[in-house]
């Protein structure tokens, strides 16, 4: 059995549970099967686990390393790169007219876990790019994407986004990089950049940065920023790489764990950049791109806590150690630790955490493939659960998973402290989990008059319904207090008291989403037979019974309009 | 302001709250004054920052290397040692008969606190000595004590407990090594040690390991255990050191965090050794040392969580990011990060935490200066959460310190990263999390017919008589919901279904343990004015009403009698 992930969970997730073969009769899929689905699934989990798996410790340990002039970054990167370039996946979900594979989301992002779960850091070189890629051919000139955009999806070049600054991470309304218009179209850019993943390196021939940045005359706040394309190198005109661009690298950061990517402090002197669309709408662009990026970062966050229960799960099936608790006969050997409770705890809570996760990472890629009023409105709700409840839970799963493994899994012999290590950055980056907890209660769960909560509801409520009782009316029951207490929240409208405990809101929510989607997984399962669809059952039992309930007191804290935090005179910490 | 520890809350803790200065109206304290008392407390304070923190990152980067022949760890470390033994705090708690100081242990624990959070790996050295020591003062023979206790608190051994073996780390009764009599009194050690801190290195002139082994024709399991002191040198009659015994060091563990602490796997081959005391009493030697040793483990958890808080308020005081969410004005300036809601929330947490640890600790080591048989009960029913509660809670506030430094807090260029790192372990040694849940349901609370809990409750209560009813009603009531719990659980008898959930169990009485303590500062703070009292008024609450009511819920489900865990079919999980 693989430990880097579930094909067999991925094939419930997506074919009796999604139903993600009836995307072939879609248009846009219209070219598709459930055999060509298969291939890629089949090919990424080969590759992933050919080519990706084998560096990752080898990625942490030796770190990429700046000497002042070049980066260097271990060789097995730019082969792996080179494969996973040749399946095409890079461009799974574009248009074939720019050579994409027109797949559907959700099955490039089941293909793109695996390659996560194998090497998150190897995965990210690829990930930004097509995010980078994304933008540019919704947002970009034609001549910007033959430029820039086409490169990227033939891998010579790679892509990287470049909003924060060493002043401003959460607050890109700070953002002081200027932009002065040189009067032949293009821009000269200056400023600084900071946590630029893939920033700098040699994989490719250059790298096309997107950088917000702040006109000349723009107003302050985020109004006043607009986007540009920046390469590392000129272009010339026969798409060939010429001299460097003024873009220097500063310095590269050194972090805890994701050491295989790297993460730059880029300085802009003077370089050439080029607007993408009109001035002034940089952030809007973005936020375009917004959903997906986050999805992404769940799906990071989902695909290191599955492979380290994977692990967890293996190791307790072999080690040996003490006897259940009702066995007083010290001759008796030593059994198992996956029979010790405390063990079985760690694992079925991992295996709730994770198989929901993931759950939750494909039902929202599904949204993206069935563009609709409701489902982009579903989207927008959901985006800062999919970015932030992973980031915490399937980080508690690589945490059980030392655990499982006691002293063990406290060494670099084993590779469950990488991953909880590489899990850290994921609550950080791309919006912290308290900006996600803004973000949802202070505009998701409002706008349109609270549309997208109600329509949340109405979606979870439907399949409670249809489940056992037991265990879809505490679902219901939970459903009905959420809207309750988003309405209490803000009925005097003022969002410093409505926002003082926005994280017990958007902990409360994720919870009851991830209950909804194991209660559809068991209805899902029901009546099918054996150890898989049993365990789905278990799991599903296990998070509605033990995890469920403790967002109870989060939300009687909601209820109780507590501003103790809002109020807080901070002299008195310390 | 010191980032590493709070001698304004020591001070606090030590005389307003626990009285500490009263205690030298008991004999064996008669020579102590609070002069003396605050004279330790400020070399401690003064040789922390010195000594011991400015390498502490040093010892992470460049952890201790064995090349086949011997250890290297930086110089740092030695001469740390040697500052640090010149205080004569190695023996800060022993016998003026034995050149100790005979400090209460509240107080020692309180000096050895500020070595541990500034630098938790150098300070092991010390504090594992000092175990070893103390063990072989109750134990060992005054021809033992001369030969091997003595140097080891002159400073010229340092002491390690080797207990675990490859295949043997919660389950002592599985440990393999033997023990064969020679005949001249002394044994013959064989086996294989894994896991032991500071199991190997040239910072001293030799080690004197105490190792767990099984005499020849011993019983299986734990009762066939007897401890031997088994030191790495051979000690001449006149005391100096001689050959090499036959301990080998096999290898160096190579740990996420705590690095700077050698953790070796120990090869005994045709060692002498000398037994402690009597056959088959070992575990039973080892055990009466565990309270402290337990003490030990989670007062590191609480340093690292308190120095990690420190560094975490700092930075939120300085760093300006972005501004209330009532300002929509984006040229306004940007406000010092600790103004915004959730980083408060992450601060009072920690506050609450680690401040909150800490009382636990020193609270738990006063017992030990005031042995009673009500007293000594006590501190066996709150073992298992000294050290199980701040390994879990002192390590999130290291979590959040990572979370309120953004990105920052992701790099090596902060500390916070590694204080993160080196915490992770504290929930594994000396016994796991679900171990000490294990002990706390399965022996603490129902030894002598529930005496002890019957105990604990009658002192919480207590405090909350005296509390403000709107704080303290809240904990009464769930002490009467904890006793009917631990009564329902066992009520059949059976410790497998009681011991289901003996991890929900441990987290339960723990918050309430916490809860306790934080209305018992609330009440020695009552009537004080200032920022400093109105901060302990303010974690007070912000713990009552934030954190205790996540105790329901696992008070519900053990009531639920639910066995899910222990009836699981583990086929199902993967």
């Amino acid at each position: 059995m693989s430990k880097i992930l579930s094909r067999r969970d991925l094939d419930f997730l997506l074919y009796e549970w999604l139903d993600v073969e009836a995307l072939t009769g879609r248009e846009r899929f219209a070219d598709h099967s459930r055999d060509t689905f298969d291939a890629f699934l089949d090919v990424s989990a080969q590759i992933a686990e050919r080519d990706f798996a084998p560096h990752n410790r080898r990625s942490d340990l030796e770190e990429p390393t700046f000497d002042g002039v070049r980066v260097s970054v271990i060789p097995e990167v730019a082969a792996a790169l080179k494969v996973f370039n040749e399946t095409g996946l890079l461009s799974a979900t574009m248009d074939e007219s720019v050579g994409g594979l027109q797949l559907p989301h959700v099955v490039a992002r089941a293909c793109f876990v695996w390659f996560q779960a194998a090497n998150l850091a190897t995965s990210s070189y690829s990930l930004l790019t097509a995010g980078n890629a994304s933008l540019l051919l919704r947002y970009g000139s034609p001549a910007q994407i033959d430029r820039f955009v086409r490169p990227m999806l033939e891998g010579r070049f790679t892509g990287t986004m470049c909003l924060s600054e060493p002043q401003a991470g959460s607050a890109l309304a700070d953002v002081l990089t200027r932009a002065e218009p040189v009067g032949d179209g293009t821009y000269r850019i200056n400023g600084s950049k900071m946590w630029i993943s893939g920033g700098d390196h040699e994989l490719t021939e250059t790298i096309v940065h997107l950088v917000l940045a702040r006109a000349a005359g723009a107003p302050a706040g985020v109004k006043g920023l607009s986007l540009f394309i920046v390469p590392k190198h000129h272009i010339e005109d026969d798409g060939t790489v010429g001299e460097r661009n003024g873009v220097a690298l500063a310095g590269l950061n050194h972090k805890m764990g994701y050491r295989g990517t790297t993460n730059a402090v880029l300085s802009f002197d003077d370089a050439t950049g080029y607007l993408v669309g009109e001035e002034g709408k940089g952030l809007a662009y973005m936020f375009h791109m917004m959903n997906e990026a986050r999805i992404g970062v769940g799906s990071g966050a989902v695909a290191l806590g599955y492979t380290g229960y994977l692990h967890a799960l293996d190791y307790a099936r072999e080690r040996t150690q003490g006897r259940p608790v009702a066995d007083k006969d010290p001759a008796a050997p030593a059994v198992p630790i996956v029979r010790h409770p405390d063990v079985r705890r760690m694992l079925l809570a991992s295996k709730a955490y994770v198989e929901g996760g993931l759950a939750l990472i494909l039902y929202a890629s599904k949204l993206l493939d069935e563009p609709s009023d409701e489902n982009d409105l579903l989207l927008d709700v959901l985006t800062p659960i999919v970015k932030a409840w992973p980031s915490q839970w399937c980080r508690l799963a690589n945490d059980h998973a030392i655990q499982v493994h006691g002293g063990y899994g406290y060494t670099r012999e084993y590779p469950v402290e990488q991953f909880y290590r590489d899990n850290r950055l994921n609550s950080i980056h791309e919006g912290t989990d308290g900006i996600q907890g803004l973000d949802l209660l202070g505009r998701k769960v409002i706008m349109r008059g609270g549309a997208g909560l109600q329509l949340l509801i109405g979606r979870i409520v439907t399949t409670a319904v249809a489940a056992p009782a037991e265990l879809g009316q505490p679902v219901i029951a939970l459903c009905d207090r959420l809207a309750a207490t988003t309405r209490k929240l803000w009925a005097a409208g003022d969002p410093t008291s409505a926002l003082a405990n926005s994280t017990a809101y958007l902990e409360a929510t994720g919870h009851l989403v991830i209950a909804w989607l194991w209660l559809s997984q068991l209805n899902a399962a029901a009546e099918k037979e054996g150890p898989f669809y049993d365990g789905k059952r278990l799991a599903a039992r296990y998070f509605i019974t033990h995890e469920l309930p403790r967002i109870g007191p989060l939300l009687d804290l909601l209820d109780s309009g507590d501003t103790l935090l809002a109020d807080l005179d901070d002299a008195v910490l310390g």
